[in-house]
């Protein structure tokens, strides 16, 4: 492998790095790079460890089963923390791997997955999302993996919520002339974004969420959308109108 | 399998639909009601065949391989075309199933494969793609399946394109201070909203679509997106700003 070709590896470490920092590897990060990337001794790829910024860095075989990176030089620094929280009511395996890569993409700095009345999933495993975070992470460029919160009620989710954040929820029984006119007049400051399960919210839910002083409903059109799309779809029009969409630099 | 249960069973079948039409199913279709979900005679379920809406049917058996429906009354008459044209530098296989799945759920009537200098996948299979159309309708209650382009290259497509419809195009390397800001200034009329290969699109290309007076330039964010993530973003903001998520009535 080329210098040129190490753009397109990327490895989530432990840190925090700074120039000649020497990371070891785990045996499954070995394996990856070794065995399926094929990297030889003195390989370059880049390395974050969530906090640090985006490194150059080197691996280096370590005798039989060892190996480590080198850091050399830091590629992009590490960019202002954005403050989105996505909840979410937890899906099945797969397409609960895909949301959380997707909302990793998306840029969301906090996960947390929330038991409604209509919840199928029960029990999570939060190592694995972790780790579909962190592959995302890998993946798109993105230099933070968001937290992954233990799974809560909702009842007593919006009962601990902090009202300075705001809380857009989506749903599917709503009607608004505007969307993006609503989201608008979302408060400057941290943000939340809820999507419900796939059998909507129940009644009782929909009023202690549309009572909260803290909340702001948002639609997401006349068609169904499944709970991976509508976790992309809500988060492209909070990040465009009050997210990191707005004026950034490329 | 009761009444109540209907709702969730619905079959993309071939039209025209009005009381009393009886359809026969292929064989594919009678095992997925027949062994998949247990239907027996009788059983109801909703059918819509992409321009008479949604009816209730009944599940016949006919003998050792035959099935049909019948239709009974009519769920939901069918919805006012919408004109949106999705194009898109082919995925691979699964990545592919699944854009082709979103970009219908996300309300597209037309989905167009594109090539470009970076598109990496040249063999495209149509009778797969349009089958996940349809059960993407399936599934999410969409009632148009949308139309299956045969693939161009972009050139080609930018050569004939009608200068009465908009084309969207997103753009990485741009920036913009405020992306539904530009959405605001489309004309109304057609659209069409353009996602490029995860390679990006090559710099005579990025020429070639600024230059063309039918183009708008948007951006995704400060982050890389994956082309199916993309595809729901770009979708979500154009529907939201200019297409059917406004003022609708659900």
């Amino acid at each position: 492998m080329s210098d040129a070709d190490f753009t397109s590896t990327r490895l989530f470490v432990d840190g925090p790095l700074t120039e000649g920092t020497i990371v070891p590897l785990r045996p499954d990060q070995r394996n990856y790079l070794k065995n399926v990337l094929r990297f030889s001794d003195g390989g370059a790829l880049r390395v974050f460890d969530g906090r640090s910024g985006e490194w150059r860095a080197r691996y280096h075989d370590r005798g039989k089963r060892d190996a480590e990176v080198t850091v050399e030089a830091q590629m992009r620094p590490q960019p202002a923390a954005g403050d989105l929280w996505y909840l979410f009511a937890p899906l099945k395996h797969a397409r609960l791997d895909y949301m959380v890569q997707k909302a990793t993409e998306m840029g969301v700095s906090r996960l947390m997955p929330v038991t409604t009345h209509h919840t199928q999933v029960h029990r999570l495993n939060l190592d694995r999302m972790r780790a579909n975070a962190i592959e995302a992470a890998e993946q798109c460029g993105v230099l933070s993996v968001p937290d992954i919160a233990e799974p809560m009620k909702l009842g007593a989710v919006l009962h601990a919520w902090q009202p300075s954040r705001r809380l857009i929820f989506c749903d599917e029984g709503a009607v608004l002339a505007d969307p993006l006119a609503t989201l608008a007049t979302v408060p400057r400051g941290p943000l939340a974004v809820l999507v419900g399960p796939e059998g909507g919210f129940d009644a009782a839910e929909r009023r202690q969420l549309a009572a909260a002083p803290f909340t702001t409903v948002l639609t997401l059109g006349p068609r169904i959308l499944r709970a991976d799309t509508a976790a992309v779809a809500a988060l492209a029009l909070v990040q465009a109108s009050c997210g990191d969409w707005r004026g950034f630099s490329a």
